[in-house]
């Protein structure tokens, strides 16, 4: 048996939050040009140095008056003034006004001395030396005067002050080249674990390989945040490999952020990485996910390695890492919109820990929010993509029960719920058709579990094969045949003749799995093969080498063909437009896109039937 | 009288909306690395190539059994396995389990042939080369299946998908390196105006030159609506000059937005360039502001004019062209947040066209958002920086009433109402104390503009100097004495001595206007001053150059005297501290901090109170 540490004190998730704010995260300030500021949190006072404007302007194009010389008139009787220049915006104005005079003058010229108001053209009749006014004006009307937009010694805004575009037309107008800013914290990502290949590049699944995600994810997470990642190149499970990186990390970064090798197995390393350099403060957190979380410190700079799964690890980042540093940006801690909604179904918690629960939102049929578990499992990778946000529940609680009020953090302010939701088979013309739609969902969980979903009151769509009945009120959008069969490598250079070839000769076969609407057709095939044969299902099962060895995608079995894994497998003839495979066929199996009755009325459920139409022309 | 252009038919702000979408804004897509991915939006389908996960793998750390052997198995009748191997995640499973055996692993790890469930570490008692197992598990239990996130096949995301950390996620468990974005806009940026000059450069105020504000306000506002700015130097108001810019402009850029040159005055020149070079399709839009806008194609690229000032130009682009922009970029029209507010006081209209009216939010006692106006006229930069958002008011609509409920659009998603909204005189210690706190509003409107709005409900707190009445319940926070006096160069050169070496010498002053509080401190001085003289105000007034010279900013006759434009201004001493000036004392004045008793409990109010007592000492 290897070597086994245990967790230290599990402490409370707020003890943890309040570690990861005392990390000394200090990245300073830095100086911006204007151009580039926006975004950017001020970090200097900048009270105004000049009037806004500088001078006494027009804010109309008109006439430049005294105002006393206009009392009384009206269109019946207007008052006659001698035009004595032009003044354009730009331009110093040419001359002192006196009584009886007037300076045509632009939108924002400088006023001339003399003049104390406009009359805007509209209200003027030109003449070829003078002008009559058809109105009489104020001292100070349609005049912007000097310091009036801001004045020379007003403050104008505080350290902290986000600046947005309004923000940047402010410190435009006060003649700033550039500003002092929060320079944003420079995070270094590590990934550690032997199983990692970074994307683009084959995977070995037979030794358990998978692509890097939470460089990636996490690096995104802390651009969202308002910090800059350093990724650096993640590493195996090696003591040696850990230390360097780890050591190159802190060394340059303001704060470090680690995923996988927090656990408490053999293989955890980072813990005692930290520990032998630096300080560790935290190791193991009363959160799920998110108990094997380390906080530490090395040479001042903090440290925090999140859980290796992905969506663990996303969401251990929104919860304890993003508030401290969007709060180091001088971002308010809590900038990702939260929305209350209604939960679409029960979920039980067996945990006595806080528990961050990642749902999607689907808008009911009255436009209601509503909330639902995506959890796959904690390793799923898709219940990221799938989720909206997360639901904190707190770890006192066992039971959210179908209806009780939520409030949904969302993980990004550009999350809005889908138009459509649709949950079910995997088929080809769906996807195509929600190509025409604005961000609709499709969650591919197969047909019996889609069924379950649409009687939860979770989907607007469900997409069947098979003999189900949904059991629930339900609305047609579509309904087509997809013939199904036997794949081989394009040119079928076994010569499979079908099922009989499979039984007959030394061929190896992929299946998919028992719940597939497929599977169940080519059991059906074997099964009357069999009563043909006169003998049992089973038998024939046995003389097919890899009956047994199922996959769950639509794809799998193409796959791998393709890849020379096995010599035939089952699937879809619309598999053949997609990948260079031929498919036998077996027969046809009817595919039906339903809508939940009380949802058909929606935009995204009308835009989806008007789209299959469309796409099944 | 110059040659004027009339506005042709002015159109419907539907008819400008419309005309801005139908512009040909092709931006076409990109490859882009995953790693910068983050906020572009997806132009292209993904479906998964692969199983996620690709392998059936343990997702916790413990031993892979066959279910069967642990039937019946608890705490006080464990059943005894062998353990015959070890593997890690990353590895190959050493070999094949079979009946009574078990194999350690990691989470993550390949499930070997054989195991179909695993037993978390947690219930397993470890012997030297057995376990002991206390708990029964069911096939699956424990193990993430092949593709159970997703499976090769499925969608995965349409076109359309903007990407955040969640979508990276997913992409990178695929195995993307690259994905193909919506290409962001290219926006050509042109302000047009002798006047303008750059920040960072002196101002003639006498040539009526203001800083360019919009070159820098509009690219920031394009960038947020996801395009991507390139600014053009600005242009005056020749014609060769506008048209060899906007030449330039349409040949490189997707879009391009001008702002000024577009009224219909004398110095119009864009109306005339786009006619010449292409087509214009709408000149005058039933909008306040936004009536001189211009839109047209030049060659299939269009261009949107803007009005010249800074507040209706960004209200304008706002309104009509960001929508386009992140429809093109695939972003929902409609990205900037909306909130329900009431208004704080009625507002009157007289224009029959549309109104965008800017607001500022505050929130009540009770946390309700009011919403007020912030327009200072039409030509006010001020506006914009102490406006949180526009609400459009229909151009049948010639009223909103005190307490009516309106519709915010803000301007930026991460803005959110001040955490405390002071009104009233400008002072350097109220100032000094509001940098303690997060997100606070200083509008330095003068005393007896910010008692208007405390009796109206506006502010939480206002600033006022001199024997003014609030007439409304308040509760005082600080008050405190500041001493004022006249400016005169550091050193007093001229070797001032008070008001007498104004009157009796040949010095010139520069002045404050009627309503500044230390104006009317210096009139009761002068006043006194006659007494003691035994002549009228009067008389002493015109005995001093410059005292109808008046500024409305605090600093703005001490930066008259450092400009040499005046010998002596007035006022308070506290600016010696800022600037190069000396403050030759007169007297002092009170200044008072008073919070409405209705938002006294508001936390930006009692953060105020204690911030003042900290810089009051």
């Amino acid at each position: 048996m290897t070597d086994r540490k245990e967790f230290r004190e599990l402490v409370d998730p707020e003890t943890a939050e309040a570690a990861v704010a005392a990390l000394p995260i200090n990245p300073g300030t830095e100086e911006r040009p204007l151009k580039t500021a926006r975004g950017a949190t001020l970090a200097e006072r900048i009270d105004a140095t000049i009037d806004v404007p500088g001078f006494d302007r027009a804010t109309l194009d008109g006439y430049a008056v005294n105002a006393r010389d206009t009392f009384g008139a009206d269109e019946a009787e207007p008052v006659t003034l001698s035009v004595v220049g032009v003044v354009e915006a730009g331009e110093q104005p040419p001359e002192t006004l006196s009584a009886g005079e007037a300076v045509e003058i632009a939108t924002g010229a400088v006023l001339p001395p003399g003049a104390d108001a406009m009359v805007p053209i509209e209200r003027i009749r030109e003449g070829e030396t003078t002008i009559d006014v058809e109105t009489a004006v104020a001292p100070g009307d349609n005049i912007a005067f000097a310091g009036a937009d801001i004045a020379a010694g007003d403050r104008a805004f505080g350290p902290g002050r986000r600046l947005t575009s309004r923000e940047i037309a402010l410190l435009a107008a006060l003649g700033r080249e550039t500003v002092t800013v929060q320079s944003p914290p420079t995070v270094g990502i590590i990934s550690t674990g032997n199983e990692l290949v970074q994307p683009g590049n084959p995977l070995q699944h037979d030794r358990g390989e998978i692509y890097d995600v939470n460089s990636h994810s996490i690096a995104a997470a802390v651009t969202e945040a308002g910090g800059e990642p350093t990724v650096f190149t993640p590493v195996g499970d090696d003591r040696a490999a850990i230390t360097d990186v780890i050591d190159r990390a802190t060394e340059t970064c303001d704060l470090v952020v680690s995923s996988g090798s927090t656990s408490a197995s053999a293989a955890d390393q980072v813990y005692r990485v930290i520990a032998d350099r630096g300080e560790v403060h935290v190791h193991g957190v009363k959160l799920k996910p998110g108990k094997p979380t380390i906080i530490g410190t090395i040479n001042d700079t903090g440290y925090v390695g999140l859980p290796g799964y992905p969506v663990s690890a996303l969401m251990v980042f929104h919860t304890l890492v993003a508030p401290t540093l969007r709060t180091a940006v001088g971002r308010s801690t809590q900038s990702t919109p939260q929305r209350t909604a209604t939960m679409a179904r029960e979920e039980r918690f067996t945990e006595g820990r806080r528990r961050l629960l990642p749902v999607g939102v689907v808008t009911s049929g009255d436009g209601e929010l509503l909330a639902y578990p995506v959890d796959r499992g904690s390793g799923a990778t898709t219940s990221v993509a799938a989720a909206d946000g997360l639901v904190t529940v707190p770890a006192d609680v066992s039971y959210l029960a179908d209806g009780e009020t939520v409030t949904v953090e969302f993980f990004a302010a550009s999350i809005q719920p889908p138009s459509v939701l649709v949950i079910g088979e995997s088929d080809p013309a769906v996807g195509q058709a929600l190509d025409a739609l604005d961000h609709p969902r499709y969650r591919q969980t197969g047909t019996r579990v889609g069924l379950r979903q649409l009687r939860a009151g979770i989907p607007d769509v469900v997409v069947v094969t098979g003999p189900f009945d949904p059991a629930a009120e339900t609305v047609e959008l579509a309904s087509f045949q997809r013939d199904w069969g036997l794949v081989v490598p394009a040119g079928n250079p076994d010569e499979v003749e079908g099922l009989t070839s499979l039984i007959d000769r030394d061929l190896t076969f992929v299946n998919r799995v028992a719940d597939a609407g497929i599977r169940a057709a080519l059991d059906n095939r074997l099964a009357a093969l069999a009563e043909e044969r006169d003998t049992g299902r089973r038998t024939l099962e046995a003389a097919i080498d890899g009956w047994g060895q199922t996959t769950r995608g639509l794809e799998s079995p193409a796959r791998a063909v393709l890849r020379g894994t096995a010599d035939v497998g089952v699937g879809i003839a619309a598999t053949e437009r997609a990948l260079d495979v031929e498919v036998l066929s077996l027969g046809s199996l009817s595919v039906r896109v339903l809508a939940a009755s009380d949802r058909y009325d929606k935009a995204g459920v009308q835009a989806l039937e008007t789209a299959l139409e469309t796409a099944l022309g």
